[in-house]
C-alpha cells in the first residue's frame, strides 16, 4: 500500500465574465493504492488539457449539457501514467502512459475501460491532447464533413494558430485549398505563414472592425470565400458574410470571443441571415464529441501525417499544477500558440 | 395587324426604406402584332405576381444577382393569354393561358420557349403564381430537402400565412409533423388554424419582443423545435435559437422584416452562433431558382394535393394594373393572406 498527497482544483464559483483563480479553490487530500477497486487504475497526472470549451460549460445557461457542477473537480482531459492497477484482463500495465478524463487533480482513479493507452515511441504523449486529440478530431471532421473542401477552393480560418485552427489550416492545405489564417499576433501569423505554410495571413489586431476585416479579406480573396471555419465569432465572423460564395459552408467550431459573458448575455451584432439566402450557404455547428466513435479513423489518417511532419504543431506548455486556472484565463487573452497544456 | 395601347410600370428610383409609388413611373406606349418575331408570342397580361423578392432586388448591394436595373419594366411572373403567336412548331396557340416572366406591363412579347402553358381545366390559372408556382416550389423543396422533416418532429414557420408559408405548413402536416404557424393578425392565425389545420398558432403582434416570443414558443413547444422555416427574420427568428433541438434545421427562405432598409444597412440583433454549436444545428439559405429544373417533380406531387383539397390556399387579389406598386408595398405591412396577386 502506498498513499499520495493529492491536490485538486475545485470549480467553486460561476464566472460572469473572464474566468480566473477566483472561481477555483485548490484543495488537498490523500489517495491510496488501496482505494483502487477491481477494473480501476490509479493515475499520476502529468499533462493537463486547457480548452476554451471549459468556459462554455461555466455558462449559467444550458449549453450542450447542464453547466459544469460547482464544488467538483474541474473536468478535462489528462495525460498521465498508471501507477497502480487492479485489473487482470486489461492490456494496461503499471508505467503505461494513458489519456484519461479525470480533470484537474494530480492523482485520480479511473475505470480502465475509460483510458486510452498511449505509445510514447510512436508520437509524443502530449499530442493526445492536441494535434492527435480532441482538437484535431473536430478540426479534421469539422473541415472534411461540414466543410467538404474541394481542390482550389478558398478556406478562411479564424483562431487559426490555436489547437484546432493549426490542424484545420494544414488539412485544408493537404486538400489543395487556398488557406487564409486569421490570428492575433505577429508571432502567430508568422507561425502560420512560415511553419504551417498557409497562403495568406491576417493579424486581426491590425483590422479591428468588421469593415476593416472585410476590406482586408476582400483584398486577399478577390475570388470570394468557399469555406469559413470559425473558432472565434464576433466581428471577425461578421466580416465574412458579404464575401461568401455560392453554396459556401460556414463551420461553427467555437465562438471564443463570446465566451467571457456573451453566452449568458448575448452581444449585439449585425443581422446577416439574408446573405445565407443570397448565397444559399450553410452554417453548421460542430462538436468534437459527435465524432468520439470515429477517433480511430482520424488517428489512422493523421498519425502518419504528424510522424512525417506533413502536419506540424505547437504546444504552449505552462509549468506547474498551481497555474491551471491562470492558464485557462490565458486562452481568452490569446496567450497561447497551438495547444495549451499545463505540466504538473 | 392589330395595335394595343400598353401600360408599363417602370422602376425608376431605388427605395431606401419602404417601396411605393414614388419608386415607379407609369408609362404608356403601343405594341403591335407585327412586332412579334418568329418564335415569339404576344401576351395580354391578366394576373401579376407581387413578391417580397422584388424588394430584395432593389437593394443597392449585390444580392444573388446585380440589383434590378433602373428605368426598366419591373420584372416578375405573369399569368396571361396569348393573343398572337408567330411560331409553327410550338404546341402553343392563340387563346392559351401561359405563365411568363414579362413583368409589370399589360402586353408583352416573349419567346415561346420561355412560356409555360397552363390548363384552366386542371386548376385555376392563378395557382401558377402561388400554390403551384415559384412560392410552392421553394416551400416544397426548402422544407423537404433542407428541412428533412420526420414524422413527429416540431416545425415552426414564420410568415406562415403568406404565399410560401401556407404551403410549408401543409406539407409539414402531410409529413406528420407538429406544426406551429406564426403570423400577424387574427384573420391570418384563424386561417392557419381553421382552414390549414396547423397545430398551434402565434399572432406575433401579441408577443412583440424576442423574449416574449421565446416564452410563447417554449410554452407551445416544450419538446423543442426541430425545424424552423423562416420567411421573416428579425426578433421572431431571434426567439428560436434557445429552443432548437439537437441537429435542428433552420431554413432561411426569406427575411422580409429586413427588406425595407436592413439589407443595405443591417439592423443589430443578438449574436446566436454559439447555439449552433450547442445543438450542432444547421442554417441553410434556399432560393426558388435553384429548383427551376425540378418544377415538374413538384407539380406532379402537389397538383393532385391541390385538386383534392389536401393542400388549401388563399389568394389576395388586388384589382387594377395601376395598383401594382401599392400592392408591393402591402407585403411589407402584412396586408395579404396567401399569395398576393394584382389583376389587370
Amino acid at each position: 500500500m502506498k498513499t499520495y498527497n493529492n491536490k485538486q482544483w475545485i470549480y467553486t464559483q460561476r464566472p460572469e465574465k473572464l474566468v480566473d483563480d477566483h472561481h477555483y479553490s485548490l484543495q488537498e487530500n490523500t489517495i491510496s493504492t488501496t482505494d483502487v477497486k477491481p477494473g480501476e487504475a490509479l493515475i499520476q497526472s502529468t499533462y493537463f488539457s486547457v480548452d476554451p470549451y471549459m468556459r462554455i460549460q461555466q455558462s449559467a445557461k444550458k449549453t450542450w449539457e447542464e453547466p459544469h457542477p460547482l464544488n467538483t473537480v474541474q473536468g478535462g482531459a489528462v495525460v498521465g501514467k498508471i501507477i497502480a492497477i487492479n485489473s487482470k484482463d486489461s492490456n494496461l500495465n503499471e508505467g503505461d502512459w494513458v489519456l484519461s478524463y479525470t480533470g484537474w487533480q494530480q492523482y485520480a482513479i479511473a475505470e480502465t475501460s475509460s483510458l486510452r493507452k498511449l505509445d510514447p515511441e510512436e508520437v509524443p504523449v502530449t499530442t493526445a491532447l492536441g494535434v492527435l486529440g480532441m482538437p484535431a478530431r473536430i478540426a479534421y471532421f469539422g473541415l472534411i464533413e461540414a466543410g467538404k473542401p474541394k481542390k482550389g477552393q478558398t478556406v478562411v480560418v479564424s483562431g487559426a494558430s490555436g489547437a484546432v485552427g493549426q490542424v484545420v489550416v494544414q488539412v485544408a492545405k493537404i486538400k489543395g485549398c487556398k488557406v487564409i489564417g486569421i490570428a492575433g499576433s505577429e508571432e502567430k501569423t508568422s507561425y502560420l505563414k512560415n511553419t504551417l505554410g498557409v497562403d495568406e495571413i491576417i493579424n486581426y489586431k491590425n483590422h479591428p472592425s468588421a469593415l476593416a476585416m472585410k476590406e482586408e479579406l476582400a483584398r486577399i480573396c478577390p475570388e470570394g470565400i468557399d469555406i469559413y471555419y470559425d473558432n472565434v465569432g464576433g466581428y471577425i465572423t461578421d466580416a465574412i458574410f458579404e464575401l461568401i460564395n455560392l453554396k459556401a459552408r460556414i463551420i461553427i467550431c467555437g465562438q471564443i470571443s463570446q465566451y467571457s459573458g456573451g453566452l449568458d448575455n448575448p452581444e449585439m451584432g449585425p443581422r446577416f441571415l439574408h446573405h445565407m439566402l443570397y448565397k444559399r450557404a450553410t452554417i453548421q455547428g460542430v462538436l468534437a464529441r459527435d465524432y468520439n466513435d470515429r477517433m480511430d479513423e482520424m488517428l489512422k489518417e493523421m498519425t502518419p501525417w504528424v510522424q512525417q511532419g506533413l502536419i506540424k504543431y505547437k504546444e504552449t506548455i505552462v509549468e506547474g499544477f498551481d497555474q491551471l486556472p491562470k492558464a485557462l484565463n490565458m486562452l481568452f487573452y490569446g496567450k497561447n500558440t497551438g495547444k495549451l497544456i499545463v505540466k504538473s
